[in-house]
């Protein structure tokens, strides 16, 4: 089992392509990404999502401004959800060298069609002819079209535009100065919301001069949309779900422990968690990313360093109390950290494994069945000698993610 | 506010139609039930959910066997969710009449169409002229028709089945006799399963010899399926959901704190409760009821005659132990019963209200933010001062609700 990051960072180490790999992703999944990956990436977290110009240029500051790299510097962008293989990588590999060469300021890669879709972005080449480096001028780009458009595209050697990117790292630079100017990497991702909310298709892609593209031919599968994921499952139920006898191109996704029943639905993805339930029409699954934000008032799941959590009941009572219950797991050997409420108290039931608890200084061993009280204003942590679940209660006011102090705590094992 | 079946109950005595009231209900629903109307009506459970002719039979039973009424007593069949007016119970009255002037063995309701549906069956007259009673006679029944036919039944003055059905008891045991004959009431309800799963339309309307219809032309609404019941609700969206622009005819009931995303549907109902998700185009709607039995290992929500209970967690981790986590809500005043468990033990955290709690014995008072801890093998019992909620947390094994062994405590208080 691999992630979609750990696939793509071991491919790009596989193909030789460079050490120097640097994730841009938004700042909720920077633990997410650090469990995965450890520290051998470099990660740069936008404080909130915009869009991918937004993305590419805080990512290119970074390099700039944080790392010092030249502006001769041959930069690749590259999304981390297509499936693909080897010769994927060799692909970027040459649109490197066309970069360095000076062929064109910005080099794309170019999806060899399998069928003429409506779900990606068209690239039409100038000539089919190619130069000596394999890339083609760019003449035009189609976002989108639809099946008769598509069958056009494809007759005059059109390619997917496959969100590969290669240009010299001043060149990006220039155009990230044309927003915000500065000399520091933390005042450009402090300023993150001056950078307008627009592709980077828009806003750099089809306004540049000069672009070509270099074919792939090879394995592409995009996993980036529920509509282009679905494409790739092979059963049409995931989790505890029942589908009626009348759907037709119909997918569910359950990680909830509420059982779905489904019937009727056509070409319709739903998809539940504790974050919420989407039930879409494929089509329209790619306007989710914009519809959804700001949808959970908290995340109803986290991954940290040390494990995860899921909060399980979240209510407010007439009497205008308030409770948070979790689910907790800390895996074997990690812990949370050393810490205090001034303003909640919580019950913690062990309910998997053993561990260490410590409570104002006195550590004690416990195991699956012990029920811990912390009161307002005592200092607790938690060391998971096996896979350790607990259900923490928590109640008081305010209560905030945010009501908490740190300190060091030394381990007697 | 008031519920459908407290509705139904206050309606029909206020047409002093009369105060012998039986209710027909699944087992499941008796709490529920007996909160709602007290002990002012009598009530049979169905052990098993079967169809309306077992439910009839049983509730016929019951009359005869356990209630000794006699053979030419008068019984009316209706369903409690139609949303109705004054005039259907004086229609009621009518049909009463017409059973016991014996103008025919089976006399049912028929509801004035007001356009040509396709949910509902329908009853043809022999002809448009009434009889002394009000009553015409039924030529034929035709189940849910297209448009077209439901255009051609309006044109020859068919009507809506509207579920509703008078006769007398004898006529309707001859036929319970068929499938089981008995004398004791417990015996027949122990046999449940030998009545045929089939409607009560197919089993006795359509075969009987003698049948009239007395028609009702006031409000009428059916609120029984999610199909005509969505029909009544004035906003497309309950709960914590968002529609997006693609919708048409859709609704959306969301009593799960996780927050629903919908786009691109057509008339379909979702609606989610924590005993499951449904997904339905809204004309299949009524075969939920077939595909959901079974569907959840255990009820999600309760209610209890002292309040009710939630499941928010219910777990099994990789070493085989087991946890399930509930919100418990003790109605002010309410108890629940002193108790004890062999196989499991609890923690409570009390979120809201206060309390007596007893352990062992020894009475304390309790409040929101108490942890209380329950090993396996001690008495307890906790009765609400307020109206109180805990979150709690059972771990033990096996965890199941018949691990329970109650006795007597008398309240101080």
């Amino acid at each position: 089992m691999e992630s979609m990051v750990q696939r793509v960072v071991r491919q790009v180490r596989e193909a030789e392509l460079t050490d120097n790999i640097t994730l841009a992703t938004n700042a909720s999944q920077l633990d997410i990404i650090i469990n995965q990956l450890g520290e051998s990436v470099s990660v740069v977290t936008e404080p909130e999502r915009r869009d991918t110009f937004p993305a590419i240029a805080l990512a290119a500051s970074y390099l700039k401004l944080a790392k010092n790299c030249p502006d001769d510097e041959v930069v690749v962008i590259m999304p981390c959800d297509p499936f693909t293989e080897a010769g994927y990588f060799e692909t970027i590999g040459k649109m490197a060298v066309c970069v360095e060469r000076n062929v064109a300021d910005l080099v794309l890669m170019g999806i060899t069609p399998t069928y003429p879709s409506e779900k990606y972005g068209y690239v039409v080449p100038e000539t089919a002819s190619r130069n000596a480096e394999g890339s083609m001028i760019v003449r035009q780009f189609t976002e989108k079209p639809n099946v008769e458009r598509a069958k056009q595209l494809l007759s005059i050697g059109a390619l997917w535009n496959g969100g590969v990117f290669a240009f010299r790292l001043g060149y990006m630079m220039d155009i990230v100065r044309k927003y915000i100017k500065s000399d520091s990497f933390e005042d450009t991702r402090a300023r993150y919301c001056e950078f307008p909310k627009i592709s980077f298709d828009y806003e750099v892609a089809e306004k540049a001069q000069s672009v070509a593209v270099v074919p792939y031919t090879g394995q592409w599968k995009d996993l980036g949309t529920w509509n282009t994921l679905t494409d790739e499952l092979r059963r049409p139920v995931i989790g505890n779900a029942v589908m009626g006898p009348r759907c037709t191109n119909t997918h569910v996704i359950n990680e909830l422990q509420y059982p779905i029943y489904v019937d009727g639905m056509e070409d319709t993805v739903i998809a539940a968690s504790p974050d919420g339930i989407i039930v879409c029409r494929k089509k329209y699954s790619e306007d989710i990313k914009k519809a959804v934000d700001n949808l959970t008032p908290r995340p109803m799941y986290e991954e940290r360093r040390w494990g995860s959590y899921r909060v399980i009941d979240d209510t407010t009572y007439a009497d205008g109390r308030h409770s948070l219950t979790k689910s907790i797991t800390i895996n074997a050997g990690k812990n949370i950290s050393y810490q205090v409420h001034r303003h909640r108290s919580e019950a913690w039931t062990i309910v998997e494994g053993e561990g260490i608890f410590v409570l104002d200084g006195v550590e004690r061993k416990v195991n699956a069945g012990d029920t811990l009280v912390i009161p307002v204003n005592h200092h607790h942590a938690l060391k998971a000698l096996t896979t350790l679940t607990f259900i923490e209660v928590q109640t008081g006011n305010p209560l905030v993610e945010e009501d908490i102090e740190r300190s060091q705590w030394n381990w007697s094992e």
